[in-house]
């Protein structure tokens, strides 16, 4: 048994989709949460930036004793975590490989999208990993970059014009394509479900990314001892605003307090 | 004759609009411009992170020796410049104070319209200064969250229905008040000067706080003796994607190469 905490940190809020996952399938783990509202979004920046940034929240997460980290955000998992992985001496799990794994699974037709931030399409990096899973496999990217946004706002309901006429626009070529797997390359597009559901159709499975990197942590780690795990939460900006948009990706009431984190000083 | 620098600085490029307006009202000065791009938007985030970062700022173009600062950002001077303004030594040019006057020199039935960030709004100083001005004045503020976002993908043209429902949304309120005055009190907000002039009608004068501020500077600081200033361009994200985007906002080609600043360290 392993009484650690697991790390994970996001951009902003969107990788609590992740500690709701993290909550169902290992509700013992204590979960140390950081996101960094202060600098939020990754997905529109340049690389460097990026690894600099993801550097810093894995240094901020490891003053804390962890025998996990998650990288519950793709723009970070896709354009840093190659790079920085080894510079760390804790297992590090991104969103990746899991969701990879699980798209090829699921796929009949060999057909597989896969959308995200312009980051992390821009990295290519999930074209190839399904390659090197199966060289065989049709994968098709989109960056979206208006659903972060339209999330953020609230923009997310059924029979919303501006949500789903976005929604055509970025997921047409994913029909035109004939995916019958469709990979969400970012932690926020989780709310969007049902109207992404609704416009694909019937067919086509949605790998949520959050979720698999969730699962491949369970699959990995040392569980611990004790029952009933606590989540402390971090941010970078003020933590006041942090309860309200919480609620929204958790889908749970948030009664704990976020504390402020400097993160630049890291 | 004062040949010293204008230092010009903006969450990220929308402050561009206000150093396309001191190109054409004041084109013999030199111009450095910082946009924080690797932080951008202030728009979103608390009162005390926007001071941080707006203090940052400040102290980087101070290396140089300027004559004046144009803060080219609403969210940085609705939120942080009463605080800050007393910190450093040089005269400092927000877009609050020069957009009311102008809002109350032009509007004729006294009710004006202000919209802008969710900070912006929330610091409630366009409705102080306002009524500063004219204590008679009927103001009705709105934040438009979403419009930086639309702006920055491109979202700008009549007759796009994401942005047409989006502005019909915002500013059926402002409609509704009656306003003959609207502030664009945002600097990305200039271009959608098409669509929101469309939607408020032919008797609301749209008033651009960019240029105002800009407007300000010159009525306020002694000229350069040169003739044909330059501007020098630092970002503090990928100095590669500027020159792109910097056009949309400058509405002209961008042959200077941005420098790239870590700006956390100021």
């Amino acid at each position: 048994m392993d009484n650690r905490a697991i790390g994970v940190f996001d951009s902003g809020l969107g990788g609590l989709t992740a500690v709701r996952r993290l909550h169902e399938i290992m509700p013992d783990e204590n979960i140390i949460y950081f996101g960094d509202t202060g600098r939020v979004p990754y997905g529109t920046r340049g690389r460097d930036t990026i690894i600099k940034y993801t550097r810093q929240d894995i240094r901020f997460l490891l003053e804390r004793d962890l025998k996990a980290i998650v990288v519950a955000c793709n723009t970070a998992s896709a354009a840093a975590l190659d790079t920085v992985r080894g510079e760390f001496d804790v297992p590090i799990f991104g969103t990746v490989e899991p969701s990879c794994e699980k798209a090829r699974q699921v796929t009949k037709n060999g057909r597989i999208g896969v959308i995200g931030t312009a980051a992390t399409v821009r990295s290519d990096i999930f074209v190839r990993s399904l390659r090197a899973l199966d060289s065989a496999l049709t994968v098709t990217t989109r960056a979206c970059p208006l659903f972060v946004p339209l999330v953020e706002n609230g923009r997310v309901a059924r029979g919303d014009v501006v949500i789903e006429t976005v929604v055509r626009e970025y997921l047409q070529p994913m029909k035109d394509a004939g995916v019958d797997t469709l990979v969400l390359g970012c932690t926020h597009y989780p709310l969007l479900h049902d109207v992404i559901a609704d416009f694909m159709g019937a067919g086509v499975t949605l790998v949520d990314s959050g979720a698999e990197a969730a699962n491949a942590v369970r699959r990995a780690v040392t569980p611990a001892a004790h029952t009933h795990g606590q989540t402390q939460y971090f941010v970078s900006d003020d933590p006041d605003s942090f309860t309200q948009l919480a609620r929204l990706f958790l889908q749970e009431d948030v009664t704990e307090r976020a504390a402020l984190v400097d993160i630049a000083a890291y």
